[in-house]
């Protein structure tokens, strides 16, 4: 046989030409009759209607192709012995990805029921895109997969946050042209700067150009050659080029690409652990042409399918009207050959069985696809050891973020291949540059002597783009590892979907028995609402939090730790859990602290309560609740009760801080809610609540609607009114300052009495003032000119008013 | 001069030269005046710390780099009469713009209190970055910005859709490396692929590497120069570099760089509109390669600060503590001379000022930019003429976004130069491609025979990144047009926070007197949660209306039209607005047809309403409310209706149905909100109201936990339970169905007496039935198998169960 004007050697031999062709052949029949058949699954007697789904959902264009690389990849892993993980990102690979694992023993190993015979295929038929069955996806409950590719654009990063620290690992990577339209994958290509060839594994990319999305070619399969070359070679990679369509070539392409791209893998990553890291390498790429439903009906009704759009989804459709297009079916089902492939049984025919890999090296069984069965405890020092001292409460400030980065120093310091922190490029900004003092940023690309903290091994991620941190992360918690990402508050809404999805990921693998718990995606949104005063307005928005609570109550976790030892806490907690988004938020400017250890563990330990200090409600029931969540309500609360005593001295005021937000959830709704009993022994059955929150305020009302008291309270919190301006303006122009909470209380507590409307007034009053200020720009009125918090007397607790 | 090599002619002479510089020169010391400076603008008298802002914010890093290519635009606009949009990706850039503004004259045109003299510079220093003042971004504040540049990587994007049927603009578009690094930017370059040189204009795009970010350098400064060039033209572009320091140089460069660049769009144009468009032209791009903080302070206490990140933010702080540095700050501001560049009374000198263009022509007053003042009402065809005949409720079925398709057939053929469909590779799948009646899709790249609908002069804008579909359409809006963004409802998620930002530039923009408003930015969301059956549970998510209501209530609305009547009235409604975000969720399945078209225009101009002809409650108080929104569950609620009347025929039901959903809000709180007189009258004060809502149920408790009865309201909706199963199943796993509704009727109306346990039992056994039939994978039940859902038996209303 001659290919490409060559001759010998070719790389396959004709025997093994043979054994991958039929393995590739019983891929795609069993594709085809996850989407088309519910019986008759060996083709063992005539096809009829009767056998067909009455409904075909499922997606053939993408399938062959996504069949031809599991195969090849077979063929490799076992000749060199590799561990691959293959990540698909083409949407609706399901069929195809299935069918491998089956034939590989993989699936029915997960799912006994699936038994590898006739019975055991016209189930695996059966459950495909049907009813109380599987989805079209590489969806949680496929074997071997960690990208479900439903919603497009982040194999790539998966891909590469799958083999950092995994120096032995090869994620091979198909990028659907489709998916590689979308933003995240067309930064992800950029990952390769971040890739340490001595300490992480590889990822192999395969840009599959089938040519078209649902409706529409795609921009790179349209394309001139030598641009999209060009591309590669810019985003800096070795593109080599596999395209055609006539399979025996293919195969012989596909074959030396591929023996070719391992061995420069292997290459560069002997050189770089054997000489040390220079240079970042120029990694092969694999561009893989083929038609897009290579292999199904070319032309049906008269018109091309076969390398057209037409064929994205079910290229024979109409079954039921039209008796040719069910011989049709029937035809392309049999160009496989089944009589061939499957014996007596149904089972795969042992001289074919034999190209796939055995064991783990199976890639719908390798462990690092089910990261829980890799995953370790982090080695944790003892939060307690990094606490601030807190004499009283307020007597001292801190930077709550600049404190919780000594204890990340050192859980990064003691867990050097198993922890990472990822970040837009903010570490620094949010105060946790601790971490530096341990580590560097991973950095591939030349370092000039005025950079800081760069290092190829180094283990913190920076980069511009919040979702390659979060495909990063996400992928490097799926197979087994550990991490936090810290972001300014408002720009965590760029990776909404992301989140979304892992959360849903989440979500269906606690059901799915064979996969194990992954360690928790951390979220530290630091930069907050708050403090975003001279960003401005479009770095103001507290809304994440009302994103992640509409996920599965089951896998969301929300803490707003007030200080800087309950962020201590916070942090050691979330970092020690499973198989949850923990969402903390906490600012980094100085604030004044409230709780010392004993006080912070007991705080968190609860993740509500009573400051007992803060009110003066002993041992009487309160005439207001004054409930707060966040740094900076807690801060204006405690400023307000101040302003209270002094001038309504007779008040009994409770303070109640909320450190875990769905605490305030009914325990119904949420694992952590609070039962009514325990919520009324808080916030009274009858008594105002004033509730100073951290976010949207109407998210306290949609979390305690259900309460005894719920139509008592009264919420302030961020209502979009924002600019440049000092903090304590932010709080005014929302009407969650000391003032307003004060009038909030003058209004609303009958037992103030004749005294309301006089205190009422003075608090106006002190706003107008305020507003006339900061009209002028502030030039006279030092608080504002120095862009400091106004200074209130202190209280009888000793808080200061900051 | 000698210049790389090359002596005469050079493109500047001496004289243009210095001017250039000079105006160069004083755009820089306005730019460091406004990050430093309190008083003495003109540096009259010797700088002391009374002079400097307490609190030093603002960027310096990006400035000088773009004020260098403003003032460079300037010589270009004035030489060749040009209308260029100057649009700045770069975060921060804000000092640099205003400055420019300022110095051409349209930011004083714009705020006249900033007068072009000493006091007028001294408020225009003093306001940038402080309370009552301006951001440090190119806000909406700033004249000619369309880009915030807040959350980076949407400046190309905007670009692109700028220009967009505006033949003669060419938008100069500069991307900082940094937000180079994002998702959105990435995929960005690709719009070339959508960019028609005979009917568009053209983008410019300056790629400008200052090498760092806040902490970090960047990927792209730091790739080998070979590699970056590859990428671009990989990208399709054909890149000229301009690189280095020293100002004369880069003068002449830059000049050089960007006659060729206008010269070569200016030939591309000129050859499509004469000779045809006949393929994509590989236009220009300038590659700028600055030191960052260009002309500031290089080295600070020792160290390098020019032209590295350490001249991000301010590269001299701690003024107050540190006489050299207030000092080096006073010498910085020297060395661009003041003295040769304003006058006595503080304004810049003519011979200086003569570089700037006039009127509309000065970048700040592009019209373009503030796309209000050039927006037309689109032609609109009677929406009434579109109406589908419905001779009873039920009695028809319909595609509802089939039949808006043909209304935005029409729309699109009235005005074809203002009016853009965007998607996702949906627009056929969301059914409405009566579109392709009347365009195609805009494609430059080749097409093939067996392709459909493609043309360069496509106005259906498709590619397969959200992101990319918002951006442009926000950059034609932005610049005076009309469009409509149509996506799959959950992968809206994925512009969450361009969305974001969006919406808080039409409300900043409601307070600024300059900025007329724009045409509203349409979302149709279809292809919803209740009808991803077969894409399964990645793909079911319908949160976008929880995020969208957190924004100020004055620029969103929310519509979920029952039908395909109530569709039309919305969109044409839609259409017609200004200044909002609209979103309308809508199906595209066939589903039952209620309101003809008399009863559409009622229905959808009340926005909320009861359907009398759906209950039983005329002439009384009904026992029991069942409301609905969405076209789900407003087939699930009539058909629980029917079961109601067939099981309990006594009790009073009256039927709500809400197309508007802010109509729930409380009047204070919305625009559109009822006030609670109307609210108790529909939903009275003491019934018990069973609420089937399309999306997340809490959120109809969020807007009406004020209301008088909201104790009583009960509400189904999406509860994250999703999977690949029929339609039904769907509504059967969130318990939105028929039966939980009615199981909630017999639970909560005390007047059911004794048949409610009975009627609760019936239900129960047909979902037992029906649970039972989808673990089987459905291979018995008729409704299951065909995926279609349960027939159930005609009210006397005459609605079908569908």
């Amino acid at each position: 046989m001659t290919i490409d004007g060559q001759t010998d050697p070719l790389p396959l031999t004709d025997e093994a030409l043979a054994r991958l062709d039929a393995y590739w052949r019983a891929a795609n029949y069993l594709s085809v009759g996850q989407i088309y058949l519910l019986d008759n699954p060996l083709l063992r007697e005539p096809l009829t209607l009767e056998h067909v789904k009455p409904r075909l959902l499922g997606h053939w264009g993408t399938t062959p192709g996504l069949n031809f690389v599991y195969v090849h990849l077979n063929r490799l892993v076992r000749e060199r012995d590799l561990s691959v993980l293959y990540v698909t990102g083409p949407g609706h690979g399901g069929p195809g990805i299935v069918a491998n694992t089956y034939l590989e023993g993989s699936y029915t190993e997960h799912y006994p029921d699936i038994t590898q015979d006739a019975e055991g295929m016209r189930k695996l038929f059966r459950q495909f895109s049907f009813p109380g069955g599987i989805p079209s996806h590489t969806s949680p409950e496929t074997p071997g997969s960690i990208n479900e590719g439903g919603e497009l654009g982040y194999a790539l990063a998966h891909a590469y946050g799958a083999v950092f620290d995994n120096p032995d690992l090869v994620a091979c990577c198909v990028v659907g042209d489709g998916e590689a339209e979308t933003g995240t994958l067309a930064a992800s290509w950029h990952s390769n700067k971040f890739l340490n060839p001595a300490r992480d594994g590889a990822v192999l990319p395969v840009l599959h150009l089938n040519g078209y999305k649902i409706a529409n070619p795609t921009v790179l399969a349209r394309m001139p050659r030598e641009e999209l070359e060009s591309l590669f070679v810019g985003y800096g990679y070795a593109p080599v080029f596999v395209e055609g369509d006539e399979p025996e070539a293919m195969h012989q392409r596909m074959a030396a690409a591929l023996d070719d791209a391992v061995s420069e893998i292997q290459r560069i990553q002997r050189d770089a652990r054997e000489d040390g890291v220079t240079e970042r390498p120029r990694w092969p790429l694999v561009v893989l042409r083929s038609p897009k439903g290579w292999t199904g009906p070319e032309v049906v009704d008269g018109v091309q399918v076969e390398g057209t759009f037409r064929s994205h989804q079910v290229p024979l459709a109409g079954l039921a009207d039209d008796p040719e297009h069910l011989a049709a079916l029937e035809a392309w089902m049999r160009s496989y050959r089944p009589e061939e492939l499957f014996d007596e049984s149904g089972r795969l025919v042992p001289e074919v069985a034999r190209l796939a890999p055995e064991g783990e090296r199976r890639m719908g069984s390798n462990p690092h696809a089910n990261g829980g069965l890799l995953l370790k405890d982090l080695r944790m020092p003892d939060w307690r050891d990094y606490a601030v001292e807190v004499p009283a409460p307020g007597a001292v400030t801190a930077e709550a973020t600049r404190v919780m980065g000594r204890l990340l120093r050192d859980v990064m310091a003691m867990n050097p291949e198993t922890f990472r922190v990822v970040g837009p490029d903010e570490t620094a900004s949010n105060r946790l540059s601790a971490l530096f003092e341990v580590t560097d940023r991973a950095w591939m690309e030349p370092a000039l002597e005025t950079d800081a903290h760069l290092a190829p091994d180094g283990r913190v991620m920076e980069v511009l783009s919040e979702q390659l941190c979060q495909g990063w992360l996400e992928g490097y918690l799926l197979t087994g590892r550990h991490g936090l990402f810290s972001c300014y508050e408002a720009f965590i809404h760029i990776v909404d979907s992301m989140f979304n999805q892992h959360a849903k990921w989440l979500d269906v693998t606690r059901d799915i028995p064979w996969r194990r718990p992954l360690a928790s995606l951390n979220y530290l949104l630091t930069s907050h609402v708050w403090r975003q005063d001279h960003n401005g307005f479009s770095h103001q928005d507290p809304g994440f939090i009302d994103f992640v609570v509409n996920k599965k109550a089951e896998v969301v976790r929300v803490y707003l730790p007030p200080d800087a030892n309950t962020l201590l806490s916070v942090t050691d907690h979330c970092l020690r859990s499973r198989h949850y988004v923990n969402v903390i938020v906490a600012g980094k400017q100085p604030e004044p602290q409230y709780l010392d250890l004993d006080a912070a563990i007991t705080h968190t330990a609860a993740g509500i309560g009573i400051w007992e200090w803060a009110g003066n409600d002993q041992h009487a029931e309160p005439d207001v609740v004054m409930a707060c969540a966040g740094d900076v309500p807690t801060l204006e609360t405690l400023a307000a009760v101040d302003l209270l005593r002094q001038h309504l001295p007779e008040l009994k005021v409770r303070v109640v801080n909320v450190v875990d937000l769905m605490r305030l959830q009914p325990e119904r709704t949420h694992p952590h809610g609070l039962s009514d009993r325990a919520f009324d022994a808080l916030f009274t059955t009858d008594k105002p609540v004033i509730f100073a929150y951290h976010g949207y305020p109407w998210l306290i009302h949609r979390l305690t609607y259900s309460r005894t008291n719920h139509a008592n309270f009264h919420v302030r919190g961020f209502v979009e009114e924002g600019s440049t301006t000092t903090p304590f303006d932010m709080v005014v122009r929302n009407g969650l300052d000391r003032f307003h909470l004060v009038m909030d209380v003058a209004e609303r507590v009958p037992t103030v009495g004749p005294h309301g409307p006089h205190v009422h007034q003075t608090m106006r009053d002190r706003l107008v003032e305020h507003r006339e200020y900061i009209t002028r720009h502030g030039q006279d009125m030092p608080e504002v000119r120095d862009w400091v918090w106004p200074h209130e007397p202190a209280s009888p607790s000793g808080v200061q008013g900051a």
